[in-house]
This record gives C-alpha cells, sequence and structure tokens, in this order.
C-alpha cells in the first residue's frame, strides 16, 4: 500500500509540472473532449454505476445515500454541460496580479500559477468525479480524486473515459489520478503526503471534514456547516423583511446557505413576529423560539436547548428576540459558523455596522441568504464554499484554485 | 492548564472582535506610545533580560544562543524604530480589492479584513516580540505570542511595557498575550484550539516547525528552509553570472536566501568555473563539486553524497554541471525548497521558460537570490518568507496577515 501511494502522489507530482505550462487553448479543446466523451461512452458509465447501485442495495444503504449514487442520462447530460462551462471560463493562470518597480530598476510581478497537486475527498456522487476532474485541469492542477467505497465502479468508468478524451485530444499525460484501493488507510497515507501534494479539499459531512483537518499534514481548505442568520433590524422595512426570512428559510432547506435563526429587534417584533408565522406556516416551517418568541407566539414550540449552533437543513427555524443590534452580533459570531449572515435594514449606520463587526465570509445587506453562491457571485464556477478564513473565504471560484509567484527580472544587480 | 488555555484564547477572540473595528489613528498613535514605552522603560526590561540570560549560562546554553537571548541599548533602539516603521506603513485593513455589479443588482465587495486570532511560536529572541506584537496590532489581529522557555523574563518585560503603552493611548483592552507557562504541552493543547485561533506562524528551526504542522489542527503558515539555486545558463553574461553567483553566497550565508547551488550549463563551465574558484577562494568559500565539476576544478571536495537539500547557512556551495536548461530546472524542482531559484540568462526565451517552470515562490532572472525579502520587494515589512502555497507564498508583508471578506448589498432581492 506504501508504495501504491507513493507511486500516485509522484505521478502526480510529476505531471503537475507539464500542466503548469499547458497551452490554454489545448486545455479548452480537452476539456470539450471530456464533455463529449461523457456521452459517447454513457452506455459503459451506466452499466458500471449498476454494479455500484447492486452493492448498496445489498448492504441496504439509506434510500437518500442510493439516490445521490445514481447516474442516468439526464445526470450524464449535466455533468457533460458542466465540462463545456467550465470549457468557456476565463483560464486563471499567468495572469499578472500585481507589478511594479522597485527603486533599484529590478522589476517584480505577481503571476498566478497553478497550486500544483491537489487531492478532492469526497463520498456518494459520481457528478463530483467529471466536475473536480475538469475545475482541476482548467487550473493546470494535477488531481487526485478519492470517491467513496460505494462509487468506485462509476467514478473508475468516468475517470477511464476522461482520460481517453484526455488522449485524443492530444496530450501525452494523466492530468488525474483516482485512487482505486478504497480502504481508510489509504487516505490516513495520502494525508502525511505534505512533500507531494499541496491542498486537500474534503467535500462531504462535517465528520468527513473533521477527520480530514485531524489525520492532514497538507494544508485543507473546508466548510464545516453553514450556521446562516437573518437580523431584521428596528429599521427594517418590514415588508422585504418578510420576503427575505422566507426566501432564506424555504426556497431551498437542504443546502448550506439557509436561513437556521432568525434574529428579530424588540421593537419590531410583535408587528412583524404574526405576519412571519403566517408565512412561515403556509410552508409548513416549524418555529423554535426563544422565550421572548414563545410569549407572543403562543403555539409555536419552545425549546429549553435551542439548537442555536444546529445545522437544521429542513423546514426548522430558531427564532430570537434581541434588545439591540450588539446583542444580535454577538450571537451571530458566537453561534454562527461564519458563512453567511444578512441584515434587513434601512438604516445606513446599522448595515455598516453589522457587515463589519458580523464576522463571517459573506455579509448581506438586505439580501436572502442564498445568494452566497459561486454561480449568484459571478464567479462562473464553484468549487465550495469556504467556512476557513486562510487561502480561501466564502464561495470559491477557479481563482482560488491558484497561487501565485514572484517573478523579479533585474540587469546583473546584488545586494551591497 | 486546560482552563488556562481556555481563558487566553477565549479572551484573544473577543479581542479580535474589538481590534476588528479599531480607528487606525488610533492604533497608530498606541504603535509610536509602544515604540517610546520600549525606550523609557529600558532599565526594567534589562533587568529582567538579565535573569534569562544568567539562567541560560547556569544551564550552558550554547554561545551563539545566548548571544540571541542578549539585549542592550541598541537591540532596544532597534525594536523601538521598527515598531515606529510599522505605524509608518499603511493601513492593511478596510481596503476594497475588487467590487463589481450582478445583473439583478447586487452590489458585492471583496474587502480586506483582519486574520482575526494568530498564534506565533518562535525562539530565542526578545524582539521577535515586540515586532509581532506590532505587526499583528497594526494588521488588527489578537496576538497570542510563545517564546522560548529562556526568554520569558524579557519577554514578560516587553509585553507589560507595550499593554502599558496600549493602555496609555486610551484603548481599554489587551490586543496581545503572552503565554506565561513554559511547557510544551501548553503548545500542544493551543495548537487543538482550532475554534479560537485563526493561524500559527513558527518562526525558527525546521524542527520546531515539523512539529507544529504535525500537531496543529490550526492552518499553519510556515518557512521550512532555503535550498535556494543560480544557474549560470549557455547564453549567460559571465560577468554578471560571477557577481550574482558571489553576492548570492557571501554577502550574508546564514540566511535563508543565500544560495545553496550553483548550476552551470556545460557550455560555459571551462570558462566560468576558473573564474568563479578564483573569486570564492578569495571569501574562502568550500565549494563541492559533482564529478563534471572535479574534474575541471581540480583541488576541490568532490563528496559521495553531495547535500543538495542541505541549507549550509555558511560559507560553502555545491556546485553542479548540466547539459541542458532541462537537466538545471529539474533538479531545482526535485531538491529545491520551492523558496528562491534565479537564472542568470540573456536569452529571452530561456529565462522564460525557467521564470515558468521552476515551482518556486521566487523565480529571478539576472539577480542575486539575496533580494528574495519582504523590504527589498517593497512590502514595508516582513513577516517571513512562506515556502507554502497556500494564502501566502514568499516574502509576507502586512496583506498576508489579512484575509478578506465578501459585502453585498442589495435592495430585498430573493432567489427564485
Amino acid at each position: 500500500m506504501e508504495n501504491y501511494v507513493k507511486d500516485i502522489v509522484e505521478k502526480a507530482r510529476n505531471t503537475s509540472y507539464s500542466l503548469a505550462t499547458l497551452n490554454p487553448s489545448l486545455k479548452n479543446k480537452a476539456l470539450l473532449k471530456m464533455a463529449g466523451h461523457i456521452l459517447l461512452y454513457k452506455d459503459f458509465i451506466l452499466k458500471e454505476n449498476e454494479k455500484d447501485i447492486e452493492l448498496a442495495l445489498k448492504d441496504k444503504t439509506q434510500k437518500s445515500f442510493i439516490d445521490r449514487l445514481i447516474l442516468n442520462e439526464a445526470r450524464l447530460e449535466g455533468m457533460s454541460s458542466s465540462l463545456r462551462e467550465i470549457a468557456e471560463l476565463p483560464d486563471p493562470i499567468n495572469r499578472i496580479i500585481d507589478g511594479w518597480q522597485r527603486p533599484n530598476g529590478i522589476f517584480i510581478k505577481k503571476v498566478r500559477v497553478p497550486i500544483g497537486v491537489v487531492l478532492i475527498i469526497y463520498e456518494a456522487r459520481p457528478n463530483v468525479t467529471s466536475d473536480c476532474a475538469g475545475l482541476l485541469f482548467k487550473s493546470s492542477n494535477a488531481g487526485i480524486l478519492r470517491g467513496g467505497r460505494y462509487s468506485i465502479n462509476s467514478n473508475m468508468a468516468i475517470v477511464a473515459v476522461l482520460k481517453r478524451a484526455i488522449k485524443d485530444s492530444g496530450i501525452e499525460f494523466d492530468p488525474f489520478f483516482m485512487v482505486e484501493k478504497t480502504s481508510h488507510e489509504i487516505v490516513d497515507r495520502l494525508l502525511k503526503e505534505d512533500e507531494h501534494i499541496d491542498l486537500v479539499i474534503p467535500r462531504g459531512g462535517e465528520s468527513l471534514i473533521r477527520k480530514v483537518v485531524q489525520n492532514s499534514r497538507i494544508p485543507v481548505i473546508k466548510h464545516y456547516k453553514g450556521i446562516c442568520h437573518v437580523y431584521v433590524d428596528s429599521k427594517a422595512d418590514l415588508k422585504k423583511a418578510l420576503r427575505i426570512c422566507v426566501n432564506s428559510k424555504v426556497q431551498r432547506p437542504s443546502v448550506c446557505n439557509a436561513v437556521e435563526t432568525i434574529i428579530v429587534h424588540k421593537d419590531v417584533c410583535k408587528k412583524f413576529l404574526p405576519r412571519l408565522k403566517k408565512e412561515f406556516d403556509k410552508y409548513k416551517v416549524e418555529i423554535r423560539g426563544d422565550s421572548e418568541a414563545v410569549k407572543l407566539l403562543k403555539d409555536i414550540k419552545k425549546e429549553k436547548q435551542i439548537g442555536w449552533n444546529t445545522e437544521y437543513l429542513d423546514l426548522i427555524v430558531s427564532l430570537k428576540i434581541v434588545s439591540n443590534i450588539e446583542e444580535a452580533i454577538g450571537h451571530i459570531n458566537f453561534y454562527g459558523s461564519r458563512h453567511t449572515d444578512s441584515i434587513v435594514t434601512d438604516n445606513i449606520n446599522n448595515a455598516e455596522k453589522f457587515v463589519k463587526e458580523v464576522d463571517s465570509a459573506c455579509c448581506f445587506i438586505n439580501l436572502s441568504t442564498r445568494f452566497s453562491d459561486g454561480y449568484q457571485f459571478g464567479l462562473g464556477a464553484e468549487i465550495g464554499i469556504s467556512t476557513d478564513k486562510l487561502h480561501a473565504r466564502g464561495p470559491m471560484g477557479l481563482e482560488d484554485l491558484t497561487t501565485y509567484k514572484y517573478i523579479a527580472q533585474g540587469d546583473g544587480q546584488i545586494r551591497e
């Protein structure tokens, strides 16, 4: 097993040097070929996917798990069109992001370059395989992909098809590698390879991510969870507030940028809460209030221990009444996950105070939390949403899969 | 001990919120007061420093160690003037680094903000205490400082004086905290506090840094070592090459941006090597050549195992002859530490190939490696030189002690 890991990481490191100088139009040609091959070889991929589903059914895994595992023509179309979209994005490599001349005549340029070798660890969905392969290839990073145990046949098939497309485009080396062995020890070994792997991105549930962080010597970019808040200020336009609260909760409750806690200023709660309750009732949203909220809205659940830091991912919302904006900000910084928090207010000072003092990746004014998303931000692609502060924060686009180098040019200067 | 660590990290987290909104001119006023107080209370600091030296002498620590530990008036002057220089730097916080409007009318701004809580782990030199306290304060980060066991009295005295200056400037909270307990277990505990500490920067030898990386759940920015190369190309101006090789090695051999290996193209080695040897002889530089170099330069040392990845930090240099630029680049990417590498050439294609394919933080053309330095780059301050690729790479200035947040403003938009 040690040799197996050593072999993959050394190949990936060598590949990363070739990728760093690959012509952008050749990369795009290969991405379009990858998009085409996913459909051309769909029978093969679907047949391999069936093997995975059979095993998952035999092992009696959860229905939702199997749903994520299933591939069909529509899903393959989706994977294919994602690859086409990646081809159309601007190339993030070799962009000069800063540059200046020093008094001694030296020119310094700061230039975007690939990170190098990136390990992605993920769970059931086989579409992650083609999405990640495409994004890493576009950003000229060598990819090591490690999918879930139950999707191994699908993943191997997808990677074989994508590698075929790479070859058919005239590229002589493999830009990504699927880890075929599915034991947990393989992951632990990979996470020690800080000489050859530059970055790990775990994509999956919180327990997977915590395990990676605890075992990794390689830098990790992570997304733990989304405990997002909407704060309805004393100076809020209550019509906007209502729209924003409802949209943030019900438009898609199962995702990380859905709201989990609504905080309402005491001055507006008598007017606002009954309306909010009426709207939430329409969508069958369960409200869990603090004691103040329960006094106002009789038939809501009062919980002794409200899950202020629980990511419900469901039609459940916590409700808190505060005496002032400071209390709201304090609550968010204490219980939030530094993901996305929104204030509804018409007062410019309160808006400024909120976005300055809330320590989150995305601080919104008069907006649904659901806008916290790479596509909504116009980044063109989304690798994920980082709740970290280092390297990349918030919605991550292709640029976040790059680093930079300094290139300095002189004419024989030496230091005196 | 658990309570002690818990207490410090929670205080630091709370402090970080207050620091994030501190007025820039108040920060600068406090930094100037810190600079003044270091001199005003010099007798106290020097007396405490004596206690440290006494203990280090009693324990028979190395002479060079004690030299680093000693404070005197000149060194206090240096610490004071560093703090004054930090006050004069532009404030890195609240700078808008990008901004755009989306088709639906939402405005998005990407704004520099402090990282939050930063832990610095360092060894003997007490001046690191005031430098780091100043840089973290200027960048509005709460600092947890953990110095070496033998400098604890000096460090406590410096921090007491700096905190006094903070108070005398009218700031009501402590922006930095010295870890008073000096056991190793304290460090291990701190490195698990990923909820409350956002970044660790270890400053010291490679073994300290490896230990931190292995034990930390918190992101680390590190500098392992500087294995820097100068490659003298077949198209090099040999006068420039000579000047650059000598300066890169001898101007200050004990630092990380000094060259360790000189690589020479075979077409110029007959002409170049005897001249290089003559110059190096003047400075008593020991040359360790590969077999080709030994054939050309009779009386140099041939080592069976040349330390291609040894950081000599001394007047020793490795010498390698290559057949082409590809071989030089391959050697650098394999043995180098991704710090700083320089090509000497008059050929534009070779220069471009070198800076593109060498996977190092600083790729230089016709320049001494000694220019790889925050001050030389014009960054105004230097936190260190990162050999990492994530977050910060190469010489780190104040900006590298910041992260960003997205602030988006709408008018009640929701997602359909």
